[in-house]
């Protein structure tokens, strides 16, 4: 049975999977990420590779990373939590390890994973939206993965949501990620303690005392326990979350939006929301189909087993 | 040499033309639409097709309607402009002409023109944007039109660019669509001319002294002349079309956008402020290449030569 090898590269680490044809990870290994130097990062990655390859009998290698990859697949134009600009990953991962190697933005890799296995097996036209820190994004259409003209479609969390809107780490104001993440749900709750403590007391406990204290974990733990500040927190930034999918709708008119990410986890605290100002402002409700919002199914492995596929694809 | 009809449906009239494999329309003719009843509107679409008919061979026809079509291409679920509600156009049409036919949304088949024989020409990766009343829009992905998962894409005028903005047509609030369209054109020129008569003399002159007198050719008029008022319309509702093309590449990486519709023939007036904003705003926009922004070239005929092309592919 033929097997690949997929890689997760992240802002912290490196996670290398060697993965069937079903999509079932056979054995993993992680690394810490060397962020600082370019060619340590590839480095990292060929041992890891090597280290499986001993061991399994593989025929193709696919990357998936954190930043723009090119429309050629091969080099990392840009990476925002790695020393990478314009990196030619493709050929000094080849170089090293004599195996093919794809190269893979880590989100449109976790997309393509979503819809051949996880949550929206048999669907032809699937955007996956990633909450975490920030958010990310992989957009499949017609069955295919979509990279737009240069490779760098599928970053959705950058576009406007409020002109003149919050700061983001792109330069710009007003994106999508800056309302509908993990930040910014630790950033209503932290304004929800200072501005309004006796709605956050339990908040508060959690957080150590301080609203800079509270933390992601800590609003979901809240949440689940029923307080109804944390629950608001969630109101807010599923909300924005829905508004998003609706304007993507008006937009693209998937069938199937699927929710990964940390912050997903959350599941119905976030996805119901979501959904409920989805279906009431997705544009010509009353005579369109709406997309159906799914909560992801492959977990963090999802990036690494959709590299190996698209490497097995070639 | 192989002949289709390609029919262009709008809210007040039917054009049918016959068009050639390199897109040339070699008999065109025009109904005027009798929107009230569905039935009437089929009929003069298949009087003006077997006139036509009678004296060209032509293998199949495609007709572009204004309004949301099904994934099948075959009925319009819903025509702002006209009485169509659910209405199987495909089958009404075949029925009365005998020959194949394919319905399509007007901004698709538009798009699928300039990209085959239009401004778009060898491109794989394009957005047509209509500047009209309204927006339209039409999406081409890897060489094939994008039709979404229900027929629907396309309709990014009703992203919303601005929370509790201008109401809108659709219902909801601050559609990019009323800030980047004629009607947004003409409301600048109005506020203008009311708020700050001093600056709108010539727009008032033109609009035979009243602010509500002031129409789109005029501001176009008055800021070919060289008015400060009337370029500065166009300064800001170019701007926001730079605005949105911005957001659109965010999420969809687009090789080139081609502006049509009716604004769109003021050129450079428009489209010089929509290229300073999108280039100033785009996400990324050190480490990605970025779309090309052109004006249409097969003016309003484009949607009956896409229709027409459609058809022939079948």
């Amino acid at each position: 049975m033929s097997l690949t090898i997929g890689v997760d590269v992240g802002g912290t680490k490196v996670a290398a999977g060697v993965v069937d044809v079903h999509g079932k990870v056979i054995e993993k290994l992680k690394r810490t990420t060397p962020a600082a130097r370019p060619d340590d990062t590839a480095d990292v990655i060929s041992e890891v590779v090597l280290e499986l390859l001993d061991r399994y009998d593989v025929t193709a290698v696919g990357i998936g990373a954190a930043g723009f990859v090119d429309e050629t697949r091969s080099t990392v134009l840009f990476a925002p939590n790695l020393a990478w600009r314009d990196e030619p990953v493709k050929k000094r991962v080849e170089e090293r390890i004599g195996r093919k190697v794809i190269v893979e933005n880590d989100a449109n890799a976790a997309a393509w994973a979503e819809t051949r296995m996880g949550a929206a097996r048999g669907q032809q036209d699937v955007m996956l939206i990633t909450v975490g820190t920030g958010i990310g994004a992989g957009v499949v259409l017609d069955g295919r993965l979509y990279r737009g003209r240069w490779g760098s479609a599928g970053e959705p969390g950058h576009y406007r949501v409020v002109p003149d809107g919050r700061l983001c780490g792109c330069g710009n104001r007003g994106c999508w990620e800056q309302y509908a993440s993990g930040n910014a749900l630790v950033a209503e709750a932290r304004e929800l303690a200072r501005r309004s403590p006796s709605a956050a007391v339990r908040l508060l406990q959690l957080g150590g005392g301080s609203p800079d204290g509270i933390d992601g974990p800590a609003v979901t733990h809240a949440a689940r326990e029923g307080d109804a500040g944390a629950l608001s927190c969630f109101e807010i930034v599923g909300g924005w979350l829905g508004h998003g999918l609706a304007d993507l709708t008006a937009i693209l008119d998937p069938g199937c939006f699927v929710i990964g990410g940390g912050v997903s986890e959350a599941g119905e605290m976030l996805l119901g929301p979501a959904r409920a100002v989805y279906e009431s402002s997705v544009t010509g409700r009353t005579y369109r189909h709406l997309a159906e919002i799914r909560q992801a199914e492959l977990g963090p492995d999802a990036g690494l087993i959709g590299a190996a596929d698209l490497a097995r694809q070639g």
